[in-house]
């Protein structure tokens, strides 16, 4: 089989870490980057050498680029016109502009959570529900938070079932570097149920959710608190080795230094991962806990790369490349070195 | 009768505000209070005319207060000598070592939430154990998130009775101003169950609780969110009607502009209390939801002023001054001008 | 002489402190304030008895007034139809457009900082040009930075005279309780020279200013750091002792307690100030110094409540009420409680 | 001649970064790293396949490492016995016991920023006293902002001539991910003169300096601004080359979106250097400016990874490598691919 020839439209925090996990998958080819403008992270592509081709979108911005130093291969429609899937990073609600473009050109594209659902056939999660996404034009995926969310109550959910969670989500406001938006000294409340809840029973109409959400002034990641109703009673340590065999979930100590969101992301530059990325999410196992027969446990989520390797999943089930949700996601998570570690 | 006399030992972030808060009770007088070095807050109180007497505790540091132009009425054991109650607001710790000053000089302590809990004859809560403090010589209330979480969880179980509780703390870090201590882009996790779980358990042996608690980088308050399990169904209206019929729950709604923590703190100020203080722990309307039969509800914690009514509770309780729950809370309610709004 | 009539308009952050600043001036009346909605300060306002006239802006909005519990007056016209002198505190901009409306009723007008200059005739500091606002219909403030900033560079000036200013503006980001806007773990920098110092050389055009300006997260006001060439060497002592005889200068010290911006916001809660408010800008002792001849020293600016003064001494500028420049700042110090500590 | 052989004593956030930059130097060999306890860079080390050998300080403490998977090669004294230079990385205060023990096996070392100066015989900076340090046993390294600012007044120093400096230092309090210390919406003050100018004056004792110190709650670097008074007069223009040709100064834009001290951090992730480490400290042009003859320019302080080109330049003079100061840092440059950008 060739490979799926794929394009990454957007080269903002989420498209630019689209790119670096499209390029490590052994049946994909990482045709072109495009975007408006040449924001920081094009100007450091081209500082690096220039790895991957640049597209641009508006052909008045062109020469922006040109002042940049960076090198253009072509517009929009040119790298459109070489490929078979389109990941659409662009900011939330452009993607339906977009949308067109993609169908012109016959090519199925992939959507983030910033989009409105109706946007896509389907609300996609690799885990969850992939089965849902095979050979569909149009995919959504979940946003970061639901991403995570998902992909934890899945788990538990294969093994014992879920009937329920009640979730809170300490919410970071804001990207490190991001000087557009934020909260200083303020925790800021938004209504019951907030909407990552509503996300995760469209994903998984079987399980009741609802939470409460909290913007906190930090940059390194979402943390939120579960309380998961399993369908029959469950131990801790039970719990904890679900989750320590899931290959997208990093089980951490608080013993070991990891007492914070921001000790995962300082554990990944020590890793030397790329921008400190970390595609899993975490759980703490002092954090984790029962009240009564419901679950407690907290997860962290790190916002920038979490949806990385759902959204490849999903390149996979809307070509399709793989019919078997397993396969699918275990291939990603191969060529994304990730891995179980218990 | 004639008023009890009351000493306020340590005047920083709490002695401070119990300061004000004895002073306004009809039937205490207070007598002084006492601090190791002339703080910002005793120089404020000499500046706006020293409405306090002021105690030194340390005999050699006796100097500082004059070149500060903080005027003295005498030590420490002077200002013991005098009084029924002294209210121990020492830094965490200190409290055990003042315990015996306060047995030589025959007079009732009470200590706050930074103590030990064998420092006390009883862990005590106005609302939720008052009888258990009556006639007792020392007091421990409990700390600001525990107070709070006591008070809505009493609330609901006086009315529906609550089985178990299981919550989320979102902890303000440090207070405003405060240089020595903090947390910068940093949501910082503890283990499960908190101490504010544990300590709920011993308010209300009869609760199961348990929970996480996160440290996050603001001053303004800290907000829990719970999960409380009732003995029957409850609605939704009927759980925000409970709440306002509480004189020391204030109810908000986010769509008034009440969308954080720190919205009190603001209204507060608007309100011209001094320090911008509230006695009121919130609610918000919109953030009241169900999980089943479980209630989830989101709480606004004033950390600074929250315990000022228990502990002047405890006072009531210790001496006696009262003997009846409600009558004593309701005393304290009235002098700080505290009441039901439904 | 019969009382001036002022009203205010817009009840925000400036506008809710002008109403108090004018309310206490014993030659001025405060006719009523208005805003276009119920906001938290109105509700406060209303919670705490209704001590000023609320007056509507948008007669389709007026339905949420009563819906807030907060009692209307009447409408803008008819507020406007009863004064002398309206304050404006509208949003950046908003102002331009509410100027017809003062001229229509023949009212004499002050505008905030965040209007264009030329909205005003006059671009106004009480201390460093009153003489140019007597008789003026309209006046323009200076923003917060800059009227502490003229405020301490007028009062050296005006002892030893300024050749130029070299400055460092580290900037609150938000207002406390904010939710509009903010940074996290962000310094975010604007180009050399800033519109402070821009500013400042039309107020005093004898002084030569530059300097940078760096936005940090945080609420509790701005702190500037100066480099001010005197036109004759002076020594430290001197400077503080200049400051000290500033009754809009308070001088503090660092090893009193005093280590931070929030200091003074905590030290103001303990005086017992509304909303903590304080009018004078903070120096630090311990951070006076020289470079050569140069004078270096910080400011701190309360950002919401330091332009409430020079406002007031706008209006004895532009009815006129007073002629001379002393005796019109020394009422408004009078009448705000301000007075050298030397 | 031989590789010269290095350890690193302490391997935390100095320590694991000075480990790299030697790593890659080709007339160096990093023999080892050693530290109490299996910190979460220990740990990482380990993930990553542990690249270098780890060597324990602590008999008692050794079966730590086992237990988190770290394998040790030997105890501190086995990797003190093989090498020519130590670079002492740990905490502030502890270097001054271990200095013995490099003299015991004698080896020559160099301490960082937190220990007091009489601990070396040279207070160091690679471009501005190399000559200082040749042959010398014992090096302190000057802190990380005082490391950034010798840099650049060095840099202007040797074309004009600087006479005099004041500077604002806009202080990061806390590293990403540090829960030992940190502030929460407060600017705190030091007294003028701060340490970093008295610091300066000791490496070019030529050059007059003051300057105020103010903490600010961010974690990505540090801002100074300066005001250096040059010999002779200097346009902007010029200052701008300058700083262009060193290849420890990374020029930028505002306008290009280098906005803030966190878009240097943001940049160099998407650059992929390892933990996004940048070596440079940065200048905006928009932010260069001139006060009379006075030049005014802001540099960028990356805390963490500032100190290592000078650290390695002190090898070189220590041994000494090289006694030509431009031969030795140019190879310092070479082996971290630091290279001027005009």
């Amino acid at each position: 089989m060739s490979k799926i020839r794929v394009a990454v439209v957007g080269y903002g925090t989420i498209g630019s870490r689209l790119a670096d996990g499209v390029a490590v998958q052994d049946d994909m080819e990482l045709v072109g980057v495009a975007d408006v403008a040449p924001n920081l992270s094009l100007r450091a592509l081209q500082e690096i050498g220039a790895p991957f081709k640049v597209f641009f979108v508006d052909e008045e911005k062109k020469d922006k680029f040109a002042a940049a130093g960076v090198q253009l291969a072509g517009s929009l429609d040119d790298l459109l016109s070489q490929v078979d899937v389109a990941l659409d990073a662009t900011p939330g609600g452009v993607g339906a502009r977009m949308k067109d473009l993609y169908s012109k050109h016959n090519v199925k594209a992939i959507f983030q959570g910033g989009e409105k659902d109706d946007i896509a056939d389907v609300f996609f999660h690799g885990y969850a529900n992939y089965e849902n996404g095979i050979g569909k034009d149009f995919l959504k995926l979940t946003s970061c938070n639901t991403t995570g969310l998902v992909r934890a109550v899945d788990a538990l959910d294969r093994v014992v079932g879920v009937e329920k969670v009640a979730i809170t989500i300490i919410r970071r406001v804001a990207d490190p570097g991001d000087t557009h938006r934020g909260l200083v000294d303020v925790l800021q409340v938004e209504k019951v149920p907030n909407h990552q809840c509503v996300d995760l029973m469209k994903i998984m109409p079987h399980v009741q959710a609802t939470g409460l959400l909290v913007h906190t002034p930090v940059t390194h990641g979402h943390i939120i608190n579960l309380l998961a109703t399993p369908k029959e009673p469950i131990g801790v340590e039970e719990v904890i080795s679900i989750f320590k065999q899931h290959p997208r979930i990093r089980v951490v100590k608080i013993s070991d230094g990891f007492d914070s969101n921001a000790a995962f992301f300082q554990y990944a530059r020590h890793l030397g991962a790329k921008r400190a990325d970390m595609y899993e999410i975490g759980v703490w196992e002092e954090c984790v806990g029962l009240s009564g027969n419901d679950v407690m446990f907290a997860i962290y989520i790190p916002q920038e790369a979490v949806v990385i390797p759902e959204t490849i999943d999903g390149i996979r089930a809307c070509v399709p490349m793989q019919t078997d949700r397993l396969e699918a996601v275990g291939l990603t998570n191969k060529y994304l070195r990730m891995q179980a570690r218990a």
